[in-house]
């Protein structure tokens, strides 16, 4: 099963193919990038984005960028794929998917020493390959272990757009959804519109809307009441980064879901793949929060919804602790508290 | 002190003039407005809004849209002074200022069914403006009596607008924040922005701007995480009706902050006058909630955040059960659990 196709290889394969996530639901525009500006322009501003799906494009959008230099000096252009991916791993600073592709391609370019241009791009090609057929293998195995908890007719909360157009695949928070979805069970998705960037009324409920399945659209602070109306039956988020210790860093608002989840006595789960496990990061306050643009927050669409010199904050992500969180349901399995993922293979 | 007038007498005495508030921050614009109709939508629309201008401007504005029948039969005449009452107590249905102030001008009308027109338009004339009056002297009692709870260096969070512009006077929940800073009490508020309607990053902000007091604005998913770091120290909220044993009406979204302000032990106080308190209702559960048109949520400033035919919630309002609530700052003095508004003066 397969709603949409986020992230690919153009059909040409010397370009990423993307939805311009920017532009729904009032427009769908795939994009072909080629170049490092494109790339990384497109990561920065959320033309592509979500954590596994950001992996994955700047994987095929490396290899792109590199195409025109395959002739120069070999040595050059392992200086160069290495540049390319260290800029590229940079963009972003809280998903952790988007530095692990990177170190991975890195990694390669490094184990290949003695190759000509034309073989270390061949090898790069396959290794951008693997990452994305392992990003749709990973969706669907965290749909297939999360799907217990989607029982039929079940009332599933969600932030911000962990679905098909955050992965290569059918998404990890909305992989459960699907695959009950398609197993014939009822499912009602309620989306947090999930201010500022909006991902939920226009990417979560353009998605679903787009698969068939029931979706109801809320502002962020409505959740808390439908939960004390009894309306609610499990919370289901991605993740940028989880900690060794299981605190999870996700798009800002999922903290306030799972608190209120906590007080209400529905089961918050966390659905990410391996990859978004950062052994190397202890706890939830070592994790580094992106501070965006204030003017996504004063402006709506271009039109002024503060006064102009208005002083916000806009971080992109907030940590909830390892306590609040019910399960980790990764392509692995599921895990519970508490959380000792410091080891590769937990 | 009065930063500004959101509600008052026109000069002449013809009608009630208001800030209109669906164009701020953008627009400063004066209406006055005279007709049942223009004062049917006017409430409707939020032009004027917040629980306690919505009354004091339905009673100013009742006695405006009388004045061109004064000289008809006696008799008509009251029976037209009773049916404006009526149909502008039932315009929006949550906030118990609106009936509570229709319902005083229509005993003034049933108590003097002896008078002439021009007898009995004095008398409501007056009693417009005697409501006029307490609501300003309410507003500086609530402010008195909330002083003390905002010290020196207080970070005060607040959702919707419970300031100037929601009452005639220097609003119900930013009250004691203006007689603070008036105190020289140097005080810094974090403003929810309050989707849909972002009352909070349109008017809030705007006011405390104009007052010279600190403001940050947050999406109102993000206080949650700010509470986490320590960076509030009470809240302050407003109410549309607080049933008589202290369960709280107010804007969608405040009761999602009540329950992360529980879980961070972080103190939470209603602030409302009096004629908020509805002593007839025992808990929440009977207060009905204002279901507001779909498109607020799926526009922003007239552009399409979400597919066009998306289902949305939108309840105008949730309700707070007294259990997390710290108090209620009356105009008449703070109240703790157990709240027992039974009696009129409880």
């Amino acid at each position: 099963m397969q709603p949409i196709r986020a992230v690919q290889w153009s059909p040409t394969g010397d370009a990423v193919r993307i939805i311009d996530q920017r532009r729904l639901p009032g427009e769908y525009i795939e994009r072909d990038l080629r170049t490092l500006d494109e790339l990384c322009d497109a990561i920065a501003t959320l033309a592509v984005r979500g954590a596994p799906a950001i992996g994955v494009a700047a994987a095929i959008g490396l290899v792109a960028s590199l195409l025109p230099f395959v002739n120069e000096d070999p040595r050059l252009f392992r200086e160069r794929a290495r540049a390319h991916a260290s800029m590229l791993a940079g963009v972003r600073p809280t998903a952790v998917n988007l530095p692990w592709a990177m170190a991975r391609m890195s990694a390669l370019v490094q184990s290949l020493h003695a190759a000509s241009g034309p073989q270390l791009l061949d090898a790069l090609r396959r290794e951008a390959t693997a990452i994305l057929d392992e990003d749709r293998a990973m969706c669907n195995a965290i749909g297939a272990n999360g799907l217990a908890f989607v029982v039929d007719g079940a009332r599933v909360l969600t932030h911000c757009n962990a679905g098909a157009l955050a992965t290569a695949g059918i998404g990890t928070a909305l992989a459960p959804v699907y695959l009950a979805h398609a197993a014939g069970r009822v499912v009602h998705v309620f989306a947090n519109e999930t201010r500022p960037l909006l991902q939920g009324s226009r990417l979560t409920a353009w998605e679903l809307a787009r698969a068939g399945i029931a979706c109801t659209i809320l502002t962020d602070a409505m959740a808390a009441a439908l939960m004390r109306a009894g309306e609610i039956d499990i919370v289901l988020v991605g993740a940028d980064r989880v900690a060794a210790n299981g605190d999870t860093a996700n798009k800002i608002g999922t903290y306030a879901v799972a608190v209120a989840a906590r007080h209400h006595h529905v089961p918050f789960y966390v659905c990410a793949p391996w990859s978004t496990i950062d052994h190397a990061t202890s706890n939830g306050d070592a994790i580094v929060i992106e501070q965006r643009d204030p003017d996504e927050i004063r402006l709506v669409h271009g039109a002024a919804i503060a006064p102009r010199d208005a002083v916000v904050r806009n971080p992109a992500f907030d940590v909830t602790p390892a306590a609040l969180i019910t399960g980790v349901i990764t392509d692995k399995g599921v895990y519970r508290a508490p959380y000792l993922f410091t080891y590769p293979h937990g």
